[in-house]
């Protein structure tokens, strides 16, 4: 049995007791470390679960994985998956890979951004499609974000915009050579997202959004140091969310409630950058 | 201080283990039951939890929730409620209200519908708005989901159709007599959702969607018989869900990826209701 276990959105404690004892019926537990990352460090998880994690970075899951999958044939084997166990596609695929082997899967649900976002006070009812924003080089600077944002402003809905996060990417130097060796860990903060989508705005000139558009970003949702920040997208470019993770919610219409909501979310003085936020991009 | 707790959506062990660690800490606990149920009794959370838990209807979270807003000024309590917890706009009011009061209020986040159905293989970033679908009566057939669905099809995007739940709904006597006299718990069915959506396209006409517009249903989801199905909106008509509690996708554009999962859980002749479906209305 493959269990496809999600860990929640904070430390090692947001797995639910279902999802614990799947673990501790597991004779190995692998845990995805790329499409997101938990508040704590593995060994935390190793503490809790009295047993060894064997952390996997993409190309381990995307080529490695069927050792995985063999075991699993005849074993119990716990796949953690920071949020919720189908956050991200690469799970769908694992999920038919399992099958196509023969091997029995089954998933423990748990909270994940596209859920937790609610948080924020805006209905999850009323959000459409969610768009990922990455970072902009030199070279590349992908804007299919703003179709998607466009059909959602139409109909009224809010967009839940999921920022970049690159763990363990290879170096320019390692794809040449061959070698071993990454770019650190990097985060985009809500303030360069929201660079980022005024920079689009401006390109592309259809007027989807603007400076005084409405939107909160949250910070560490589910931690103890959760932060969550309602202003518009001229000031959030300004806005100082903390340590990572991020996201941005760009708001649509809102109801009574939602925006009483938003408001105990207001901004303060003390939430801006001194001087200009950090524009986090990375050079092509 | 207020926690607000999400219990995630089977049994009483679907509770994170930082949900579980602020019951403990609580010297009381209520459980909101109306906006959905558990698949347990409430005497097995009560075992786990080891403290009573008072089960909250919809007039007590509406109008006698100010008490409990008392007690959390100067003790801990928890507001443990199915799912996520900010699964419903309620839980949103209760939020205003503590903060109205000076009461510090922490949400304790897990799984809801409205992440655990990508369970279904079909992508949460291609979901546009949700929608809720009542139970018709003779005299109140209320189509608005139509009009969202037509936006959400529009730009391809999967619709969440959300059904209807009635728990401790008082009868027609104990409204007119002001007495205490509830309707049996009444759950809509996936098979009971495509009628009626089939209904509304064919008094609408607009062609938003129609019996070979490709669905999947979700029945308990979370739970360990978990059922998933997919089939056409005419099929859905007279496929048995089993048990309560069920959900109905209908599918906008898919992507390589979402079409595989959904082949994986392609019906089956077992999964038809012998005869006719029961649709289970509400006489108005």
């Amino acid at each position: 049995m493959l269990y496809l276990i999600g860990l929640g959105l904070g430390n090692e404690r947001d797995v639910t007791l279902r999802g614990l004892d799947a673990i501790k019926r597991c004779s190995k537990v692998y845990l995805e470390a790329y499409t997101s990352v938990l508040g704590v460090d593995v060994r935390a998880m190793e503490a809790l679960y009295e047993k060894p994690v064997r952390t996997c970075d993409r190309a381990f899951v995307e080529q490695g994985v069927d050792a995985v999958l063999d075991e699993a044939l005849s074993e119990d084997v716990a796949f953690c998956v920071v949020g919720d166990a189908f956050a991200a596609t690469t799970h769908s695929d694992l999920v038919l890979r399992a099958i196509e082997r023969g091997v029995a899967v089954r998933p423990v649900y748990n909270a994940s951004i596209m859920n937790a976002v609610a948080g924020t006070g805006l209905s999850l009812y009323n959000f459409g499609k969610a768009v990922s924003i990455c970072f902009f080089t030199q070279t590349w600077r992908p804007d299919s974000f703003y179709d998607l944002i466009r059909d959602n402003r139409k109909s009224g809905a809010h967009t839940l915009c999921l920022l970049d996060i690159r763990v363990k990417e290879p170096t320019v130097r390692a794809l040449c050579k061959g070698i071993e060796e990454y770019e650190p860990a990097r985060f985009m903060t809500a303030a360069t997202a929201a660079k980022q989508m005024l920079e689009v705005e401006e390109s592309r000139g259809e007027g989807v959004y603007g400076e005084d558009t409405m939107c909160v970003a949250v910070a560490r949702i589910g931690q103890d140091d959760e932060k969550i920040r309602a202003c518009t997208l001229g000031e959030m470019r300004r806005v100082d969310m903390g340590a990572p993770l991020h996201s941005l919610v760009l708001v649509g219409d809102v109801m009574e409630i939602e925006s009483a909501m938003l408001a105990t979310h207001a901004v303060k003085p003390e939430d801006f950058y001194d001087g200009d936020a950090p524009c986090q991009m990375l050079d092509g």
